[in-house]
């Protein structure tokens, strides 16, 4: 490997390359253990997992703590611990608090995988290919691999580094707030700005760091007519029917180039500057890219419009509109009780509160106007801010000449349109710069079939 | 039993009070034999419900032969045979083709039954609660009951009968067709006229013959975006979805007063004339008796007008907006394929092929408007005419007299907002009048729970 980065560190990059084979076994051996999470019967793989983390964190020097943080209410069962790390105490460097997870979701080769997913292959083109790879074990042991080139190169890490990993991320980070309110004061006390590896850059060819991320406000929408289904035959045309009043509500609230038509939800969103558009110029997307892991149709606007659709503008989306009646039986029916599912994703600097005002105003607005005889509920079931961090924080710009130095090209500062809890989380308890730092790449297939890492990433 | 009747009548109805604990306890023996045609672990209990009906009506002097109409394809299993029987051969009476099926719903006691569904209960209120009870063993047998009676007052029967009972009823009525095509020249060659006993009354005070039937088209609406499902977060507001389309399309169909939106789709509907309005007031229906069975609420218009959406009036119902991709997946994703159902039910003079045009038009019209870039298929997977009988024929009017003479009440003439598809099949097969002549009342409950019939009926 070689880039324009200053002269100490080709020595370092020398050494990433003679311990090459030694890090893609370490990623091997961890992907080899099925750490899904959301499974009951897996779940002392993701202990296993945490073993092995301690084991080899150890090995580095790193000084290592297994948190324990209870049982699982639902289950009962023991919840995987969250592996704490301490590397370097030196009051004149910066500590930076490192947050990935161990965990996985679920894989089977019958999904569709070309490989057993457990075995990671390392493929002629440079895939690492296995569960895993990207989300989210490869990057976390990138952070070892990092220490072990810095030992091998004989320098010093030019930071104090504390390390948090999670075995419940794919599963709703169980027992994560509270731990980190918990060691907030004590394992925590000296952060000074916060790193989360647990995402993917904004395209495939080019580096990029993230700054914001979208919240989101889901909600549950019951119209509840008859007790019981009714026959389409007797009873069609007779009643208001629930599943008419559901659709034309829920299609009332978006249209097809995804424009939210809730009076005032644009009001206070924030406008996208010229300055940040340049900065997306540089991830080198095309409009392709934006549909290619879904294998979608072109886009509904050209590929900026989109970024901005997908980064920095509010969406709505129809999930589902259900039959809700227990038993819901024949398809000529006309459903007794349906309930739709949607979601609104928010962006700077929209206020969720504000949001959820205009959403039920909306709602009941149009149920009103459409003299149905049904009854209608509103529930929003889940609610998250959005993000959006200070990029010229010194963490950001040191993220961002390193990835320079690296990868030889200057890094786009992008968004994610999800969500990644954890990163409010962190700011709000530890109250510090978040940098959210991609290791892999967008067509990485995280929660997908055939996911991979690329060698050089 | 006293009525109005003529004097002969009169020693006919004592001998059927007389003979009340016998055709309960012939009820009874049926009701005991679960022949759910659905499934096939019971179609045994179908073939011995067949031989039953055989032997009870052998006893009383008809001619009976069960009728092989060969096997299912999708199972294999052999088909319940069709039960003919003859009764009476004067070339002076009229001949009537008398249609019920032996088969019934499913049912459990766990579904909410009061009692077990399979043991007939006699209740202080004249119900006899059981599965099959109204649909179709109850009216089926008071068939046997009236020669019984005739036979035990020594009264003569003043027409030839023939039997049409079939065994697949509630499931198809696979075979019935070809079987009927089959025997039009032969076991039913001398037909005069069909009366069809597999209905109930319009409501539950006043006894009523139907006349009419609503037609049906059913839709399958697809709408396909990507290959995968995509996660809400990244792609909302980037790509057309595919649940918004469907559910604007689908809602620019009808509103929620049963107003249908498709342009045109009212002008070949016969008005209701002044008269067939009277005879609705002669039902003796109640605005509540129209959503009772379902416990539904209050019409959204009067009794009178909700009888014309029922009976005379096009309605469109809309049953279901799927996620239609395989392996559909969380809620927070945008479903790359959704699929919608729903149904249109016709009335007289709607030419089912005017109306798919009209249906096809304005689908396409709704979703070229909407500009998305999704792609939409419309299927019309079935389609049966309405039914309109002449109720000047003496059959009807014979029938009108009858109901008369037993329940001192005129009869109303209603429709059934449902199919009878058999209604529609010896129409065009036998080309005879088609009386429609309910046993129960509407509050029955076939294909629910607790199905009753009255003692009374």
């Amino acid at each position: 490997m070689t880039t324009s980065a200053p002269d100490g560190f080709q020595h370092l990059f020398a050494k990433v390359d003679e311990l090459e084979s030694h890090f893609i076994n370490r990623l091997r051996r961890a992907i080899r253990i099925p750490s899904i999470s959301a499974y009951s019967e897996s779940r002392e793989k993701c202990f296993e997992m945490a073993q092995m983390l301690q084991e080899e964190m150890t090995l580095l020097g790193i000084q290592v703590q297994l948190k324990d943080i209870g049982y699982e209410k639902h289950t009962g069962l023991k919840l995987p611990p969250i592996v704490l790390g301490r590397y370097g105490q030196d009051p004149k460097k910066p500590t930076i608090l490192v947050y990935c997870h161990y965990d996985v979701q679920p894989a089977e080769k019958s999904d569709g995988w070309s490989t057993d997913p457990w075995e990671m292959t390392t493929e002629d083109d440079g895939r690492l290919c296995g569960r895993g790879t990207s989300d989210d074990k490869g990057p976390l042991l990138c952070w070892l691999n990092a220490i072990e080139a810095f030992q091998a190169a004989g320098m010093d890490v030019p930071v104090n580094l504390l390390f948090l990993f999670e075995g419940m991320e794919e599963n709703g980070s169980t027992g994560l707030r509270a731990a980190l309110e918990e060691e907030a004061s004590q394992f925590l006390a000296d952060v000074d700005a916060i790193c989360i590896s647990d995402l993917v850059w904004a395209g495939n060819t080019y580096p990029s760091i993230a700054q914001g991320l979208r919240g989101v406000l889901f909600y549950v929408l019951d119209v509840t007519g008859a007790e019981k289904d009714a026959h389409s035959g007797s009873f069609g045309g007779v009643l208001s029917e629930p599943m008419s009043d559901l659709a034309s509500v829920m299609s009332s609230m978006v249209d097809s180039k995804g424009r939210i038509l809730i009076p005032g939800i644009y009001d206070t969103v924030r406008p996208v500057t010229d300055e940040e558009k340049d900065q997306w110029e540089k991830l080198g997307l095309s409009e392709g890219d934006l549909v290619d892991s879904i294998n979608g149709r072109s886009l509904h606007s050209d590929l900026i419009e989109g970024l901005v659709h997908r980064w920095r503008k509010p969406s709505l989306s129809l999930h589902r509109l259900e039959n809700a009646a227990p038993g819901a039986g024949a398809t000529t029916s006309i459903p007794a009780k349906v309930r739709g599912k949607f979601s609104i994703r928010t962006v700077p600097d929209m206020d969720s509160a504000e949001v959820d005002k205009l959403v039920q105003q909306h709602i009941n607005t149009q149920f009103r106007s459409l003299g149905s005889k049904n009854s209608l509920q509103i529930n929003c079931v889940h609610q998250s801010d959005w993000f959006f961090e200070d990029s010229s924080h010194w963490s950001y710009q040191a993220a961002i000449n390193a990835t320079r130095n690296v990868w030889d090209h200057e890094p786009g500062l992008s968004c994610e349109g999800g969500s990644i809890p954890i990163a409010l989380d962190l700011k709000q308890v530890l109250k510090k710069n978040v940098l959210l730092l991609p290791i892999g790449r967008a067509g990485d297939g995280a929660h997908s079939i055939n996911e991979k890492l690329d060698k050089i990433n």
